[in-house]
């Protein structure tokens, strides 16, 4: 007879592009997601989860962001024939819950959300297929205020998880300011297309013709700077590498007027002029602030064009509502190099980048970077219902906020470990059980040891792998005298390092105590290692 | 030329079986998940985040429960064929992580894990296709002391989330001594299979023989009781619809064997026989416990199975912990009634069980039941590694759970609405924002209203749709002379219930304070609502 045949064992590993998260990893992130919480609910925002499984057709196909509009879903067929996937994104399932539950829902709609979003993507350093996103919209209101609001809870809410005002910058620019400056300078003055199949004409139509050549190449402003983008928008220029990169061949009168936009924030007006233009727009902004410098320079530009006008009197008005609550310009301002994709924005768009410096992986100072963004998009629920309901919001990411308060030191990565009760005599299990549930009682964290008791030197192994502050030991000697010992391996770990040989002898570290005096010698010892 | 055809919109639905989750639903259940990692955390348990997604290989095929080995999971194939998917509970992903990480995890190793799985079923009434699991379980230690922790921590849970003492029992059984009791009853003698396929060959060659057949009707103690399983086991007996079920076709003295086995936890010994039999199991467990009198019955009716006698020796250590610790019998008791399904359990199995009484969907009484359980499997490392890896643990059900506590009261349904700065000059949104911030600034939940502020009554609607306690009106009277108008909606809905005109007209709940005294009055107002 054949004997059957042995399967293989299965492989013990994450699919490629996931992983595990551990301890301290785990609940840093709950505590910031708390906190995060915490403020959106105090702005008035609700909480919503929706499922993570959708129909792929409420989802849509496509992410956002145009430059990767064939970026994958994860999706698989149903029994029934319905294609279901793993949501990309916390927006899209909220235009399908919006569209869902409108009836029932209040409007505007002011709801948060935070979980794991899910991106069929190839998985590279760094880069994983499952995230955490957490994400706060405001649906059905088409009132700046709405994205003042989101930009001002944004800056709570960076200052909450401990981004100090000065590490953190949160610039704002309009989408409908850049399509004025676009039209003005002659460059398709189509205006951004407005339909059910918005994304999808994004992709195909724009794909190939100037105006799209132009916007990636604005894109390019914060690495490239002025002059690389005027040189990228008329004849070309030789990246870093050597290699000539073609222009869009653009005429200079265009490119200065691009140029001047994206420069706006950092010129110099004369605060007549200035004056003059805030009467214009209609706003009563501090004509001393910067913004209003800037909002002067993007009207000058935009003069012909009543989209660009209409966004430049969007921005004042959002910043004329933050000046008004009290927020600075050090912390949110107009900014026009701001782009944010190309994807489904249709006014306001807004960014909170962390200032300070890193080292990068060959340890060159670098900023650290974009945290959050977001924007106001006007059609994602009318791809259920056929109205158009207006919306705005942000999205954090989560693990890179985590990522930059490790950085600046203001998570601990150092897992508060457990005092670990050893065990000297496997027959009184009894005893140190009770000795746990005391020291829990007590609100001290503590387990007694579980493996094989056998090897003492592999108690205090795991009690060091625990990063335990505390080992307690109950040999029968201690227990027929009412006592206990009670070693503080901090201390321990110190002395160790740079004691002496009288110093060690001494043994300062480890504490004989009344049984009964257990629970308040563990307290003091852990008290001393938190004022520490 | 033809015209392009029009797509269809999307429907806006969730995907059958999955549903959305709103505001203190959400909430509500982060808050208990916050206290559940609490009480585990304090138990020296760490937590540990797998991802959603796991190989289909490292998964294996088929669900824990063997009365419905088929029952399916999310899963696709990926562009280099391997196959994911969705995890179907927190114990697979564990012992991937474990074989993946052991050498740099400590052994035994503590962990919680918290979060949604997702299950391919026919979705049904009530029924989800994803749901939250809330697991604790050490891996790497055979000792009974990682069971009974892990009973003692499920008590201490259930009373952390607002379960009293009295309305839940943790009932404790142990595979080996069923398999006991049947061994010495003649029936199947075999051990429970101890391999690699472990749960493949349960659902296959265990699936029709008699032993199963035994299991499947012990499982149904709960619902028939001692007569009804004496019937199964026997000749056969009428359901309650009349029909006949035909009997397994056991002999007498076996059917009173396992009846007996059944009932042990309500029989009443003599104190002398107790202690005599405790003395055999080596065990300091109190002879007046009630859970001496079960082993002492338990002892006799597996005398003569060495495995039978060690299960009833494992329960016995698992009682005396929890003894020394001062847990009763109240709280958590040996009770050879429960089984646990038939699943990959191979030692202590335990569950936790609401008892106070809810009315079902048709007004009549019924115990709440089942809102945790666990156990010992000592097999599911091994299907990677090759070695044998004991461990145990247990799941709660957070949903179920969490539905229990709403049953009693101890949470409340009704979510907290914002205080509603309403807006009656849309010019001035400056002034109304700078209110919310002061309030938000002290502590207090506030909104602008942000929808078309012409209909002062659709301001209103709103607020009241929003639960909002409190409304602020400041009109362009009460601005000149310095004034807020704050309407107290809690007490203005009270009234509009009960009161006359009289009171009507006097309108207390309305007050007009100094703008100065905005926030204090709103603070005055909230506090006489929580007092209340």
């Amino acid at each position: 007879m054949a004997k059957p045949k042995k399967q293989p064992r299965p492989k013990a590993v994450t699919p490629k592009g996931f992983r595990d998260y551990f301890g301290a990893e785990v609940t840093q992130r709950t505590e910031m997601l708390r906190t995060i919480a915490g403020v959106y609910h105090r702005y008035g925002f609700d909480a919503l989860e929706s499922s993570a499984v959708e129909t792929v057709e409420a989802l849509g196909k496509f992410l956002p962001d145009v430059d990767r509009p064939n970026e994958g879903v994860f999706a698989w067929q149903e029994e029934d024939g319905d294609w279901l996937a793993l949501r990309y994104d916390m927006t899209a399932p909220l235009a399908r819950v919006y569209a869902q539950h409108r009836n029932d829902l209040p409007t505007p709609y002011r709801r948060y959300a935070m979980g794991p979003v899910w991106r069929n993507e190839k998985p590279g350093p760094g880069r994983f297929r499952q995230f955490y996103q957490c994400d706060a919209d405001t649906v059905g209101t088409a009132s700046m205020a709405a994205d003042a609001e989101i930009c001002a809870m944004l800056a709570d809410t960076l200052e909450a998880v401990g981004i100090d005002r000065g590490d953190y910058i949160i610039r704002v620019n309009n989408r409908k300011v850049l399509n004025g400056v676009l039209e003005v300078a002659g460059l398709d003055a189509v205006s951004y297309p407005k339909n059910d199949n918005l994304r999808e004409a994004v992709s195909s139509s724009f794909q190939n013709n100037l105006r799209d050549q132009v916007l990636r190449t604005i894109d390019k402003f914060d690495k490239v700077g002025a002059e690389g983008v005027s040189a990228l928008l008329g004849s070309g220029r030789k990246d870093s590498s050597g290699a000539f990169i073609e222009g869009v061949g653009l005429e200079t009168e265009q490119i200065n007027r691009i140029v001047n936009f994206l420069e706006g924030a950092s010129y110099i007006f004369l605060e007549e002029d200035i004056r003059e233009t805030l009467e214009k727009i209609g706003t009563n902004l501090s004509p001393s602030s910067s913004n209003a410098g800037t909002l002067h320079n993007l009207w000058q530009l935009v003069e012909g064009s009543e989209t660009g006008q209409d966004g430049v009197k969007e921005l004042a008005q959002i910043a004329e509502l933050l000046e008004a609550q009290g927020y600075e310009t050090q912390q949110i301002r107009i900014d026009p190099s701001v782009v944010r994709g190309l994807g489904y924005y249709t006014g306001p768009v807004y960014e909170a980048e962390l200032t300070f410096e890193i080292l990068d992986e060959k340890g060159r100072p670098r900023q650290f970077g974009s945290v959050a963004g977001g924007g106001r998009y006007d059609d994602l629920v009318k791809r259920f219902t056929g109205q158009e309901v207006p919306a705005t919001g942000v999205s954090i990411g989560i693990d890179r906020l985590l990522a930059a308060l490790r950085e600046k030191g203001r998570v601990s990565s150092a897992a508060q470990g457990p005092v670990v009760v050893t065990v000297m005599d496997r027959d009184r299990m009894a005893d140190y059980q009770t000795m746990v549930a005391e020291l829990r009682n007590a609100g001290i964290r503590a387990e007694v040891y579980l493996g094989n008791p056998k090897n003492f030197g592999n108690q205090l192994k795991y009690a060091d792998r625990r990063a335990s502050p505390v080992a307690i030991i109950e040999g029968a000697d201690e227990k027929s005298n009412g006592l206990v010992q009670i070693k503080d391996l901090i201390l321990g770990a110190q002395i160790a390092e740079n004691a002496t040989l009288e110093e060690w002898k001494e043994r300062p570290s480890q504490f004989e105590v009344a049984r009964a005096e257990l629970v308040a010698k563990v307290r003091e010892i852990l008290a001393g290692h938190e004022d520490a």
